[in-house]
């Protein structure tokens, strides 16, 4: 009988998210009257902002006239948005980072997932826990679980910053500021890492979707902005939560022309080149309207409004950060990132303890810490993507909690 | 150093649409006055049907709005799409398909791409030849060259219909209507391949993406026509060219529940499950205002308007087939899929040799043979999606061609 991939056996039976939303179903059938405050899922409220809803219409309108029409584009993305990217995005910032050095897809899940098909099987593998399940995942349905992925402990021990380790290790994954303890690494931290992978010839895979969070200016919003860093890190970067693009899909992922690895003839391999031909064979393009819409990102109206955006969720971290700071919790994270990392206090139980507790108690939802690695343990998440009432009376019924 | 995926090393060059664009670009450079018509690549040519384009202009507006804003949407569709699919595409040609059986996604080049992810590396793959170059260099990426890839010719000799194999073979791509060839495989033939796959507990891949220009009552729509199909295969479509689709992005993929292979221990193992799994993980959603749009296919306006869009193409077909046969030349397909495969006439050289001279001569771009496999060699595959005016001026200057 024809195979299936026996890595899959080795996954979870579910994805973190599915499994909370089925407690929610389960709760919400239970008790129809229930005003549950979702603050669980990292998932924006806000509607687009009329710029892009602007570039839609109009993109749209081009596709329904024949002399406008687009079908295939180019893989990669179209210039016009490629350029804007790397214009605002890099260049801006003294970031010597080229418009075809950026590909434009769907989605920094799919790309953090889909990086793994231009990589090696024997690689070893770190990444930081707790953790954005999609890098586990992905790696256990590529290659397996087992001795080659390494956990990088990531707690309050070490101020949420995972030892460098002292063996080498061939790919590390990065996600700052960090989903899910919304804490960050300095532009001196991130420099280590930097070293080490040159060091070690390995290669860092860089996640910046929550980039435009950053407040404090000694917080890198791109690892190219450490000097080195483009002969060993792919960064992965999104418009879902700096423009509220989760239902729209946009996202890119940066390759710099000079990161090479060595083929097994030991001659130099152009990981950009790899990842091009990955995404000619296997994806088509981001849809062109879309793109028009990330393009509208960058226009004066589209920075204004989505800086808007952003500002409004971290003034609902601030009241989260706050309000529980208030109620005498350990909280990290939320100055940064929309992401504020709580310690489940005593007498609340685990994660998923305090994650059943606080469904029941307080109506209020959020994501056990558990669920994103075993350092995670005793946390809890809290996301900011909510609106200000909710977000203010989510925090109220917390400060009258008696647990 | 880290390591590279070294099945890369092991695909050609350059896919093959990129080099016949730099043809064209090359040629078009040297001669800025040329007229030059295109019947190359497969991409359509008319504008979004009006329903489409209403559906995706109301869904931008409800994107714009609080009340009615959609984030992250099911990574396997919305209902409202998938319900619309298996009742239209399936129930109602009486083909046992669930609502939850249908997968939405970007692009059939994707999920085709994609669905090794779950498969074993040890299985062996058949391909037929020639094929859709991503059927096969998605399986280098994953396999490598060598001995697990089988070439099933596909050649005037055995009119268009590759032989089954003798031996087993545990995963079979097919693709009916064909491309490149544009020849079918009528349901007693279809058949034969299910029973083949049943006997050898086999997989079959069917790419169905060129079901819409089916013409002729005894070609099967769905490979779920055929009895049994559902324990044996899994289908791709795709609203590219049915709908004009192909820079909006939408698709899906049909795993049928039933559809179970072993596992390593003996135990068997749904593949739905497994794709959910990979989908959930390794993709987000098309974009809800996309979705919105492929519903508005299924519409009675929509319906009528991609059914005149395909009748459009299929008259150019038509013009095309006729045209080349009162020249005297011997050709293939263009009655029940867009494609008109061509055998190369004497004189004329090989297939990238055509190629040449009918840029060079007639100032008209196809898609050599040889370019989807060595048993290519010697055609040459037109395609319909052009104006009706470009299409007979095409074929007007072929007939005038003297070779």
């Amino acid at each position: 009988m024809f195979q299936i991939n026996e890595n899959y056996q080795q996954l979870n039976e579910s994805y973190l998210f599915s499994t909370i939303s089925k407690k929610i179903s389960a709760y919400a059938a239970a008790h129809p009257d229930a005003k549950i405050i979702r603050m669980g899922i990292g998932d924006v409220t806000l509607p687009l902002s009329p710029a892009v809803i602007e570039a839609l219409h109009k993109s749209v309108d081009e596709m329904g006239a024949k002399a406008t029409f687009r079908g295939y584009g180019p893989e990669q993305g179209y210039d016009f948005l490629r350029e804007k990217i790397a214009g605002t995005d890099f260049q801006r910032r003294g970031i010597n980072i080229a418009a075809d050095e950026i590909f434009v897809s769907d989605g920094a899940k799919s790309d953090t997932g889909n990086i793994g098909d231009i990589l090696g099987e024997d690689n070893s593998v770190a990444i930081t826990d707790p953790v954005y399940p999609v890098y586990l995942d992905t790696n256990i349905m590529r290659i397996g679980q087992g001795d080659k992925i390494h956990f990088l402990a990531s707690n309050a021990a070490n101020n949420f910053l995972p030892e460098i380790p002292s063996r080498k290790i061939d790919v590390v994954y990065l996600c700052y500021p960090n989903n899910p303890t919304g804490t960050v690494m300095k532009k001196a931290e991130l420099k280590k890492w930097v070293e080490y992978a040159r060091e070690h010839e390995s290669l860092i895979l860089f996640d910046a979707a929550y980039e435009a969070f950053i407040t404090e200016s000694d917080v890198p919003h791109s690892i190219f902005e450490i000097e080195g860093a483009e002969i060993c890190a792919i960064e992965f970067r999104s418009f879902s939560k700096n423009a509220g693009f989760t239902g729209l899909r946009c996202s890119y992922t940066v390759v710099p022309k000079a990161l090479k690895a060595k083929n097994g003839k030991g001659e130099k391999i152009s990981l950009h080149a790899l990842w091009k031909r990955r995404q000619s064979t296997k994806y088509n393009e981001t849809p062109y309207i879309v793109q028009r819409g990330a393009e509208a990102v960058y226009s004066p109206e589209g920075q204004k409004e989505t800086k808007a955006l952003v500002a409004y969720y971290m003034e609902n971290a601030k009241t989260i950060r706050n309000g529980l700071e208030q109620k005498g919790w350990t909280v990290y994270g939320g100055i940064n990132a929309p992401y504020i990392w709580v310690q489940c206090p005593a007498g609340t139980g685990d994660s998923w303890g305090f994650f059943d507790r606080l469904l029941n108690e307080c109506l209020v939802v959020g994501t056990p810490g558990v669920g994103f690695g075993k350092n995670g343990e005793g946390y809890f998440r809290f996301s900011s993507f909510n609106s200000h009432e909710n977000t203010r009376e989510a925090v109220e019924r917390i400060k009258n909690w008696k647990y």
